[in-house]
């Protein structure tokens, strides 16, 4: 079976699918029965040198004349949210499925688009969209399909994770860390999507609307990032067994809704917590499987195209007959549940640990030198009227903590 | 849509299937459209209570009658080896589709099963033969399927990594961890095939056989169970950093392959030395996604369920238009890759040195008072070197050791 391409884009993931189709073409073909062919390239610049050999392919930067192309599927990795939205509609419109790994794309349009494929017959794939080459998204649909899912949490932006491993492992400052990001291309020139956990809640929302079957919007999710991370709480944390990683959570509490990231200290026993560098895991609660984990490469072209090229496979080898869509916008919780606190004050030991234990409330000493502790489970009023009274310095809930 | 099902089988895994279809019901029909309705349970004993509710449904002891019955699927969890199978060839000869959670059986007989499904258009499901509820089957198929699979690995047993949890975590004696796993059900009154390591090399074929698309044969894994495994050596070696975890490891070597499972360190840092108790995990090392790992529960009743019910549910709502069979078998590989070790020597810390030394041998100091050490790669010649020269008493495999 010979199916025929348009491939919209020719960055680090549109080269790494034209040179993983070469490489693995033999393999792809005998255990799929699939041959593809790229015909088309969409392309901004039709000068610019690349790293994979386009000879034979049509390289336009005319996006009209791929759409009027005979082609079977069209791969998106350009980038671009609403003119690449228009583009992705025009070719479900025509029956022609779609796959894309456009997080920033589909974190806006994807209940349109849905709607739009629904419509026409058609079908949205969108695996590398979310951890790059970790299959969370077939897992989710496919797999954790026979359980009711409560949780999910994961890391989710391998940049804010190579930061927060540089300064856990070698004591780095955040700005300096950011800065060796940036010159190792992990991190852009302006890093705010990033560092801010932007990247990471586009996330969130994709995983969170398959968990819970409900549509969600982007300003739903709670956002705190890592830029003003003092790398004295992860130091001061560590002799606690707490290690900081910057964590997409989205959590159904009594039918209503959580979603934010934000950065979360996890036990160093913890599966996440050995997760480094540009590595990506994604946690899934669920009624029947209680935990599982996901984890592997967040980014990187071979890698990302790993994910990009299953779902061609899978859109030309595998017919769903029955493809949910959520109708509904999942509610906002106002609640927020109880948790475990670490909390480091200006203030010293003995007046810190006279309020707590006049207010009744539990807690471990981190650090008798930097009056860090790291409290048993309180609730929001507790931890603001902690707030009120001392000179708070840093706060970071702690995942799981008995 | 409705699905009749005939449940072979209503012990932990098929009362789990029960309550999970009963429990997530209106999940399951929202998501995929479909009504699953038990029409018929096979039992050895008709007389017997359950922990599940079957009112309505026609409990019996008579193969015959379902096979005669109007069923849309057949969901094998009753266990059996040759008999087991005639009974899933029997559906699978008419064309009804078959799911299974049945190791054993699938170990010897899935190459004959699959071309039976082949051959009369039907199709066999066995995400529940391997890990328990991690969906690892599925996602080899479907989510990794544009990868070369170099190696695969895992923690594929739950009772072996319960007992070496236990002598781990709490210091206990391989017996007495054991009579432990006994008395909570985690294991058999004879416990071979767990401890043995019989139970994780069917694992390890089944994962093989999908990494590699070759048939193997059981007695081409090599085996080393747990049940000579010294407390001491697990202590000696945690004071380098190193865990022990019986490991089911399949790796291509030059168009050969290499099935074992044996006990091995790995680095506490590893992802795999954090896997603890019940827990399993498999490791996939791939030449596009480079490692992925997926955890979750490797046993447990609704856990089990969980990945059966998927298997059930896809078998309704996805098609594979293609589905690809191994043809020839993989040949043993007769090389062994080098590996670095951990050694323990009935032999003074001198003369042990002294002759690694004289050998030009690299090794770490792990404790000079029992004389272990961890050697820095060596090949096989190398370690029969070591042990024709020197009194060895325990010798273990160090996973990815530089």
């Amino acid at each position: 079976m010979n199916k025929k391409i348009a491939l919209l884009g020719l960055g680090t993931v549109g080269t790494g699918v034209i040179n993983l189709l070469r490489e693995n073409e033999d393999l792809i073909h005998s255990s799929s029965g699939v041959n593809f062919t790229i015909t088309h390239i969409l392309v901004s610049n039709t000068e610019k040198t690349r790293n994979a050999d386009v000879s034979g392919i049509r390289v336009t930067d005319d996006i009209n004349e791929i759409q009027n192309a005979d082609i079977d599927l069209a791969v998106e990795v350009m980038g671009g949210i609403d003119s690449t939205k228009d583009v992705i509609h025009s070719f479900l419109s025509r029956g022609i499925p779609v796959v894309t790994a456009n997080k920033d794309m589909l974190a806006i349009h994807i209940d349109e688009l849905e709607g739009t494929a629904h419509k026409h017959q058609s079908h949205l794939y969108y695996e590398a969209a979310v951890a790059g080459g970790i299959p969370i998204i077939h897992t989710m649909q496919h797999s954790l399909n026979a359980n009711k899912i409560s949780k999910v949490m994961g890391i989710l932006n391998g940049t804010t994770n190579y930061i927060l491993s540089k300064m856990t492992f070698d004591g780095w400052t955040y700005q300096d860390a950011l800065k060796e990001a940036q010159a190792i291309g992990y991190a852009e020139a302006d890093p705010t999507a990033d560092v801010e956990g932007i990247d990471a809640a586009r996330k969130t929302l994709l995983l969170a609307r398959l968990a819970f079957n409900k549509k969600f919007k982007l300003e739903d999710v709670d956002l705190t990032g890592i830029s003003a991370v003092d790398i004295k709480d992860i130091k001061l944390a560590e002799n606690a067994g707490l290690t900081l990683k910057l964590l997409g959570v989205a959590e159904e509490i009594e039918n209503k809704y959580h979603l934010a990231v934000e950065p979360i200290f996890v036990s160093t026993k913890h599966q996440l917590a050995n997760v480094h560098y540009e590595k990506n895991a994604v946690f899934v609660n669920g009624n029947m499987i209680k935990e599982a984990m996901f984890y592997g490469p967040g980014a990187g072209g071979y890698e990302t195209a790993s994910a990009v090229v299953s779902d061609m496979i899978n859109s030309v080898t595998v017919k769903s007959e029955c493809s949910v869509r959520p109708e509904e916008y999942g509610l906002k919780t106002e609640e927020k549940a109880d948790s475990a606190y670490y909390i480091r004050f200006n203030a010293h030991l003995s007046e810190t640990e006279a309020y707590l234990a006049s207010e009744d409330i539990q807690f471990d000493i981190i650090s008798t030198a930097e009056t860090a502790v790291k409290t048993v489970k309180i609730n929001e009023a507790e931890l603001k009227n902690i707030k009120d009274a001392l000179a708070v310095e840093a706060v970071y809930k702690i995942n799981g903590a008995e």
